[in-house]
């Protein structure tokens, strides 16, 4: 099985390394390309002893480096539908990795299990790049990935509007983090420590970037996020993303959110989502329209569609101000009520065809501003 | 919310009795329709005093008693989509189910939630029928659904050859449940107890019925199966399933299986499977072939597509015969290795173009015949 002569790259790779390596970078690879090495995985040894694994489709790059005994330096691209899915079912512990440069071919070795898959040549691979200047931050993992996860789910996917299909980051005072899709729009806040600039700068880093970035935050450590001209990355352990902005003016905020109220109600989280699940089962796909109708002590959670049927479930909250009601699209209600992380929520409204502004109880850093819908 | 007036049907039941009841029938549900009332679940009060859920597309009829008190007698057809779902989103364990039968609606009242829903008059519900002469036999549901699982993936979804889509169920000295696809047959056999008639009897039950059946039959107590002329009826519990049968001559499985051999295998199984799922990376969606070499103590599975990769890989076997290679396609062979409950196997050959048997190690109440195909 072993190719005579021509040996480039050899490689000696533990295999919780390199699977937990591939895992990391293959996020990035192009699923629909015309550049069939954008469907593959580089492996490069590094000068400083460290395997590098990487993947791109051109829009977002992610890097890993990983451990791992280099008996021989060099490098390939792999594709890596057969790569991650073979390291995925091997059962050893040891991975042996032998490319013959000639024909860019990599033999597997790893028990009594041998196979000799056709890559790519590296040189065939694109560059990916590193941002030189700009401003940086240093971000808690678990807290920017709560930041994503508040804020991301309300983009919008409409691409003739493009500047909204990804998650702006303000960088000032705070860093904050915004989505909106034009219904509804998230706001989530945090301090920053080790800020570079005092006056404040925004990008609006692509959702699927946004995404695919949470996927590899881990729940401890920091990352590094350095915010380039046309692109932006995330440095963390031994990985780093880079994706590039999206051009445009982000709507700006602060006009969003109403200042007062006329009615607040506060109520259970949990109650409130498992009222509107049972409501929404006649709307959902119909006019997905649920109306709340807020008196003392209880808010009504109702819903009807006439050829199906109505319901109605009383929750208990607290009422602050007056009476009232208003219809929603239930959807725009659940996405944040599962998303807030404490058990009680307050919804401001300040009349029936005004938004409604919902934050979870006794903290600051967050707030959702969602668009009533008129019913009947 | 309560209907005034014209109220018939009056139940409350308990939550979690009702959400089994309406999981076991859902199954028979029709999915593409014309008949809206097929879309339903009939609910009926019976002169026993249980209350009655069925199902059915007119293909398969599902029915099932569960507890429950009746304060008024009566039936309804409601529509499944929405009454599972809010069932299984109800908090508390009190259900009170009101039905006015003037416009076929129902009130659902739970806990502080209330809905009403549009049904339909039981008397659209197509009557699932009894069997009233047929043979029968007591089966252990474990033992049947075991059997189900060892033969049903089997089946053929070649709608052109219908007699080859179901199970045949064959009742002599023994029951035996036969599937096939032209490609590969499985048969397993077991004991029977309280069998009726000495003369056989055979029927071939559609898959999607046999399918419902495993997720219907448990791990405990008897299952009573009642052949009819054109159905065949299942009874467990306080669970019926009937299903219409398919018509046609089910090819003789005697002749299929070969009676000697030239070379044969004993491996373990699990040994086999991983070794078959990491040769089949590289030829899934291609070839799907994969080839064995059997050797004195050790076969070698071999697969390659020539624009991907080739690989091999040495499982230890002991050997009865003579050396030999040949060629499957791999689903095939780990459809059945996945079904077999022993650690090891047996793989009977008589040539390369001949068809290879496959046993569970010292058991024997199953067998599966697999064809080869052609490899350069």
């Amino acid at each position: 099985m072993w190719i005579k002569g021509g040996i480039n790259l050899k490689l000696i790779i533990n295999k919780t390394h390199l699977l937990q390596g591939l895992q990391n970078v293959q996020k990035a690879i192009a699923t629909k390309t015309n550049l069939p090495v954008l469907s593959g995985i580089l492996l490069e040894t590094m000068e400083n002893g460290k395997i590098k694994l990487a993947a791109t489709d051109l829009e977002i790059g992610i890097e890993c480096l990983i451990e791992g005994e280099i008996v021989e330096k060099g490098s390939i691209v792999l594709p890596a539908k057969y790569l991650v899915d073979l390291v995925r079912k091997l059962n050893e512990s040891i991975i042996e990795i032998n490319v013959d440069k000639k024909n860019n071919t990599a033999n597997i070795h790893c028990g009594y299990f041998n196979m000799s898959i056709h890559g790519y040549s590296s040189d065939d691979f694109p560059l990916i790049p590193w941002i030189n200047n700009g401003f940086n931050c240093i971000l808690d993992q678990m807290l920017l990935k709560s930041m994503i996860n508040q804020t991301v789910f309300a983009v919008s996917h409409d691409e003739s509007r493009a500047f909204l299909t990804g998650v702006c980051f303000s960088l000032q005072d705070k860093l904050r983090l915004i989505a909106t899709d034009g219904h509804r729009m998230a706001l989530r806040e945090s301090e920053m420590t080790h800020y570079q600039d005092e006056k404040g700068i925004g990008a609006i880093i692509p959702a699927k970037a946004v995404n695919e970035l949470t996927r590899i935050l881990t729940d401890e450590g920091e990352v590094e996020l350095l915010l380039g001209d046309n692109q932006v990355s995330f440095q963390l352990n031994n990985v780093r993303l880079i994706t590039r902005l999206i051009d445009g003016q982000f709507p700006s905020y602060q006009q969003v959110i109403p200042q007062d109220y006329k009615t607040r109600v506060r109520i259970k989280r949990y109650e409130l989502i498992e009222a509107l699940e049972r409501a929404s089962l006649i709307v959902r796909g119909e006019s997905n329209i649920i109306k709340l109708i807020v008196q003392k002590d209880k808010m009504t959670i109702a819903s009807n569609t006439p050829e199906i049927g109505k319901s109605s479930e009383e929750v208990i909250c607290s009422l602050d101000g007056e009476e009232m009601q208003i219809a929603f699209n239930f959807k725009y209600l659940l996405d944040v009520l599962k998303v807030i992380e404490t058990e009680e929520i307050t919804i401001d409204f300040t009349g029936s065809l005004s938004p409604g502004v919902v934050r979870p109880w006794e903290e600051e850093n967050y707030v959702y501003v969602i668009m009533p819908v008129r019913s009947n």
